[in-house]
């Protein structure tokens, strides 16, 4: 029994997705952002950065959103998340995957957050807008992916773990000046994104409101 | 023969180890940033975010220096640069392999290139600090890591390829006011890295100038 660490519409979504996609058995643990619970001591032994997701696996306690995705897919091979190990379509999963985490969701963050980067409110402003900006680049080279590819997925034929995680990144675009459904390929991505019942499933145990994304 | 497209001292430093560890044939191609060589539109189309390093496998053009370093790993197992497939050990592997990617080197991009951030010069000073102080917590986690894996590598008995991933990223703090260098644990650890033989070799290849860290 897996147990994913989450607050509704953060980081645990790619990987809750994945969860409801397998089938595995698993429960959640609400992390409650309002009473600063990622910040308790509690948790913070868990995830010493304090974000959330994270998930338990027997002794395992996994934090990075990326990697859970990863020993996701790597723990379920009949659900055929990932290519096969040492294969070229393995290696562009893991491109893919990495991208998202260390430019387009580390720039989500920014975009936030910006008071993070400065400490002064007055500076924070131009660093969301800069970040805003970045995203949107960043959208774009999504988007030619998907072009590439030739869909449905990011990869192409196959339906990978970075899918949901790509969805869930999108998602939070939905309050930039271009958000990603405004993209041609993108957005046709993630019309086919919602319609998995898995997909479905999570959004509606984390209680999200329409619009999706 | 694999062709790593690199600039000295750049993220290439961490596959161009891997590839000295591995002993698989490979050639260097540089790129040369103070020509602007990483933003002409043949390197754009190798990767289409500018940035070093790229690796040829065949067909196969892959960047983003975790999946690299992933890669390699993978396609010569005998080098026993990863755990196993489904194993904690190998969730382990991902998580910090992926946690030094999306915040120690974003981290420390934020801190070297600033002005990205904001379009501002003074601003970007305010920015830069703020990194700095950032990068020292994250390296406070590092640390705390290699003393609970009890060493001697970041994930204990067995050196992995998230080791010269962090000494590349160390190396990069050498201009900080806090080096990876002056945490106990950490300290240790690159006196350790730098004796191998494969590293030496890489960092001799870079022409990479003493003090190396």
């Amino acid at each position: 029994m897996y147990k994913l660490y989450y607050y509704p519409g953060n980081a645990n979504l790619a990987p809750h997705m994945l969860l409801e996609e397998i089938g595995a058995p698993y429960e959640l643990e609400l992390i409650d952002r309002n009473k600063n619970a990622h910040n308790s001591p509690e948790y913070l032994r868990l995830n010493p950065s304090g974000r959330i997701p994270v998930l338990i696996d027997g002794d395992l306690v996994l934090f990075e959103t990326a990697a859970i995705c990863l020993h996701l897919a790597d723990r379920h091979p009949e659900a055929n998340l990932a290519p096969p190990l040492g294969t070229p379509e393995r290696a562009t999963f893991y491109k893919w995957l990495i991208y998202l985490t260390n430019t387009l969701q580390v720039e989500l963050i920014i975009y936030f957050y910006p008071h993070r980067l400065t400490g002064e409110e007055a500076l924070a402003e131009t660093v969301r807008k800069h970040a805003e900006q970045r995203i949107s680049g960043m959208l774009d080279i999504l988007d030619a992916q998907l072009q590439k590819s030739g869909g449905p997925w990011l990869l192409g034929e196959q339906y990978t773990a970075a899918d949901p995680f790509l969805l869930m990144l999108s998602r939070w675009t939905r309050v930039t000046a271009r958000p990603a459904k405004t993209l041609p390929h993108l957005g046709r991505f993630l019309g086919r994104m919602v319609e998995r019942n898995a997909v479905q499933r999570a959004f509606a145990q984390e209680n999200l409101p329409q619009p999706w994304y």
